[in-house]
């Protein structure tokens, strides 16, 4: 279905729009008190698992900040107990992963993913959204192999990886059959997203700025490219995102990506001075919203200044909001983007 | 007292030496079988308390592996009880503090510390070590303010420092007082460190990596200046490290600081070419310690060579020792950088 709203589709293809437009990674969920009103009465496995009340979640942002673009709300780990990983999201941890991943023959055991009989509520969320309620686009997503066999191999989140980089490591057999089924999952996961109706996708590998270039460069770039050219051919636009990663995104310059995700660490004007030819995506701190609003209208003002040449630039933020930071503020911060851009 | 090997000190003040000198942070503590055998008789609280103790768990691994400097045994949280900060090592956890700082008057109502009196035992290990057993240089150290600061505030580790930021962006005047607090403490706890003998002093600022250029410019920078030109009067080399920090270290090199520690994020040749004119020090992945003998014996000699030319490099880790890292691996390192360095 044709959106009223297309902008965010132009400028993820690079092309000049009226204004900038703008999404807040996980602008859904606890940061809202609709959210929070929500909860009380659903556990979270029922608001992911029914696809009228994911639909509503997913859509609240749009309504009321008028971000340029929905975000499923779902979790990084969702396809993940398809293939046979059992994760259980913990509050206040995160996911864990009671029997981590340390040999061949337990990578050789995961199986495939059929997103529509595996995940259906997945996809009718997405249908729902994208063929009846949504006027703007909806991003599609799924974490990076890099990123999920962190949480399968160290059990859990961490904050050395050194687990799972060991493997990496000792076990590079071991590693790349597991990155590649992991790479095989994402591609199913993501062609479905986008089959339903999903029009752009944004690949987290949110954890991947832990490695090295030389790293990056052995034990993942070979993965990403795999992933990204088999999806090139959906003619959707694909977003590469990840924390701490500013030293690896020449490297994601290469990979045949749309846009790039920078965090705080580097600024627009940097990434374009380092040689980013694509379009770029970001990169307020979100606790500069924790700010008064005098600091967080220059900031964004200076980092919407820094996007204003082609390719073009998407606002967001640099890393995903909070559940302490105000709603309001985010309409503000939408309503400045748009403003202060079409000057 | 003038010690046998003094070839560390050369680098640090960035004179040729006949080989690249070597220390590992966190070379002494858990990944060491000795230490988890005293900790079978003795708790953390007495052999950081007990100078005889916390000395010989300091000169461990200058026996064991060569390393050209030794580390004081103790934990950044060290001087903060004395100014009336409650902190408790957690295990699995790490510093947590059950009374965070939140306003001006939780400021005002910090101490001052007096090492000789508040941390005596500190003291007494330091003076033991450098007259009587060590033939190499010890290493002093202290966490930096923000470091710090941000356990202070967000009472343990933290993901995102969101509460840190906030009171940075939202209460610069009480951020500004915490800050001087914590430098006045720092100055004074290095200052009796020196007097007592150790020979250099490195400063973490391990979390500051989180902030953008512009913030650390602001609300970091003129702290960093005031802490270094205040202890440069000493003449002891000082060395700034942090983690993920990177894109921070050209803000450095401004600092009247003699060392940069760098982690694996960035190469030394690449720190040299963005225009670090200061000695280096690091950078290996502690990670790559977990792999087989020729990929860390690799790793090692490119680290060597990017780092042969003037000013000096100080090979160690891009961050601390873990407890997984076999000492046998350490022994090796140890003896191949002062080995290849050499040819």
């Amino acid at each position: 279905m044709k959106k009223k709203n297309e902008t965010i589709l132009q400028a993820f293809r690079g092309e000049k729009t009226d204004y900038t437009p703008v999404w807040f990674m996980r602008q859904a969920g606890r940061s809202q008190p609709e959210y929070r009103k929500l909860k009380e009465k659903y556990s979270l496995f029922e608001i992911t698992h029914q696809p009228e009340l994911c639909a509503y979640v997913t859509r609240l942002p749009v309504e009321q900040y008028g971000v340029d673009a929905a975000i499923l709300y779902k979790d990084i780990m969702t396809p993940l107990p398809a293939i046979g990983v059992d994760v259980e999201i913990k509050t206040g941890i995160g996911p864990v992963i009671d029997q981590p991943i340390e040999t061949k023959s337990d990578v050789e055991k995961l199986g495939t993913i059929d997103p529509e009989s595996d995940v259906p509520y997945v996809m009718d969320t997405i249908r729902l959204l994208t063929k009846e309620q949504l006027d703007v686009p909806l991003i599609g997503f799924s974490g990076a192999p890099f990123t999920l066999a962190s949480y399968m191999i160290e059990g859990g989140p961490s904050k050395n990886y050194h687990r799972t980089k060991a493997m990496m490591y000792r076990d590079p057999a071991t590693w790349f059959a597991l990155m590649e089924r992991l790479a095989d999952t994402t591609i199913t996961y993501v062609k479905a997203q986008i089959k339903a109706g999903a029009q752009a996708i944004q690949i987290f590998d949110s954890w991947v700025g832990a490695l090295s270039v030389p790293d990056y460069r052995y034990y993942i770039k070979p993965i990403m490219e795999r992933i990204f050219t088999e999806l090139k051919d959906e003619n959707v636009p694909l977003i590469l995102f990840g924390v701490g990663a500013s030293h690896l995104i020449m490297e994601w310059n290469d990979l045949p990506v749309d846009v790039i995700g920078i965090d705080w660490r580097i600024s627009i004007k940097e990434a374009r001075d380092l040689g980013i030819t694509k379009p770029l995506q970001g990169n307020l701190d979100p606790a500069i919203l924790l700010s008064d609003w005098k600091t967080i209208e220059e900031r964004t003002k200076a980092i919407i200044d820094q996007g204003r040449d082609l390719p073009a630039h998407i606002f967001n933020l640099g890393h995903g909001v909070t559940p302490e930071i105000d709603p309001a503020i985010l309409k503000k911060v939408t309503e400045l983007v748009h403003h202060y851009s079409k000057q």
